[in-house]
């Protein structure tokens, strides 16, 4: 089995050499992913991840509630932002939700082709690779990054991912998995001092939203598996 | 002024937002920029960049000397492969070189609305620095990557130049460039043994096609700045 790294949705094309018998982890740690997950936790009965504003809207005027983030803030006519402190149990248990952000729903329709999709985040990082081990399938992580720009959060957790993998006697070939790889290795003595440095923790803190980072760089606090389905469009709990 | 880099072409609109008005640096390292600069030392009068097989065959049969690589092979048809040692003065002086290679001259169609379109590598490393400090522009770096993939020597030439330019005074922002200056750090201690390890070294070891490996790493063998001409789609030195 291999693992790959692709660090931006308009890359996803050019490492498509086995996407149909594999297993595509989307990720976006902040911090679409990292909020679809605990929506999840908290009780959604799924996730409807749509790339436009105006299909947003639409949903919205259907009477669905609604999560809307660009650049870092949320949309005037939306319930949610891009926090996963907004998806409260009392909020979000048994809804369907609509959720468009920057980023990350946008890799999700890029890799919908996917043996499975399923979304990532260091939140859920543990339950993920067992679920990738136990399917023993090809595996590769699709950084959501920014306007599908590189970015290092995504990366590192994809580094992470790619050591937990070649742990449990993965493989790797590419130059993207041996520098996220280095990466995270630099990174682990402290996580929240290299992660100060990045382009999206300024954005953030520019903002006022830095409140939800150490929850979105914190493993395993959810043990769930969230897989989009390409017929209803949905992503919900395996 | 800034230094940013951008990992592939398919990524350079993404990274768009001040070409006109800033240098672009194209590089592939292994190996067409580096032959390009190699073919120019020794007298070629231009070289002209074409993306596809096509185009060059089309210039072979209206007599052009033509060089052709398509991974990492010579193409039947053409005169030279893609190593410097094949563009000897002989072979090259006072010639218009046609030259297509895989990911090379696509990068220079990708950028070629930049306000100068520059061709890098480590042979030429200082002169492109004083070239882009003399000029006082902002800087991208566009790495050729392999068929639009990442790949590490292209970045590890990235963060050289960036390092460079910092210490002249330029800034960035970005995540790319953070990566491939820690990376380019890492690197230097032992670059051929950092380099042993990527996808393109093994690439060549496979066709014993690596003689040229240690040239292509080897800093300020030539002196010059190879520029790519908008109207004569021609590149040549300044």
């Amino acid at each position: 089995m291999k693992v790959d790294i692709c660090f931006s949705p308009a890359l996803y094309p050019y490492y498509a050499d086995n996407n149909t018998a594999r297993i595509v982890i989307v990720v976006d740690i902040f911090r679409a992913t990292t909020t679809m997950c605990a929506a999840l936790k908290n009780g959604a009965k799924s996730i409807i991840p749509v790339a436009s504003i105006e299909e947003a809207q639409a949903y919205k005027e259907k009477g669905f509630p609604v999560g809307a983030e660009r650049n870092v803030k949320r949309c005037d006519f939306a319930d949610f932002g891009n926090s996963p402190f907004d998806y409260t149990p009392e909020k979000v248990a048994e809804k369907d939700i609509v959720f468009t952000t920057t980023n990350g729903t946008q890799a999700i329709e890029a890799a919908n082709d996917a043996h499975a999709l399923v979304i990532g985040a260091f939140s859920n990082i543990s339950a993920v690779v067992d679920f990738c081990v136990a399917a023993q399938k090809d595996v590769l992580v699709l950084c959501a990054g920014w306007n599908n720009r590189f970015n290092i959060e995504d990366t590192l957790y994809a580094g992470a991912v790619a050591k937990r993998l070649l742990d449990k006697g993965y493989t790797y070939v590419s130059d993207a998995v041996e520098v996220a790889l280095a990466m995270w290795k630099d990174a682990t003595p402290d996580l929240r001092h290299y992660i100060s440095h990045t382009e999206h923790i300024k954005r953030l803190v520019a903002n006022n939203l830095q409140d939800s980072v150490e929850y979105c760089l914190t493993e395993d606090t959810v043990y769930l598996v969230p897989v989009y389905d390409k017929g209803t469009k949905k992503i919900t709990i395996t």
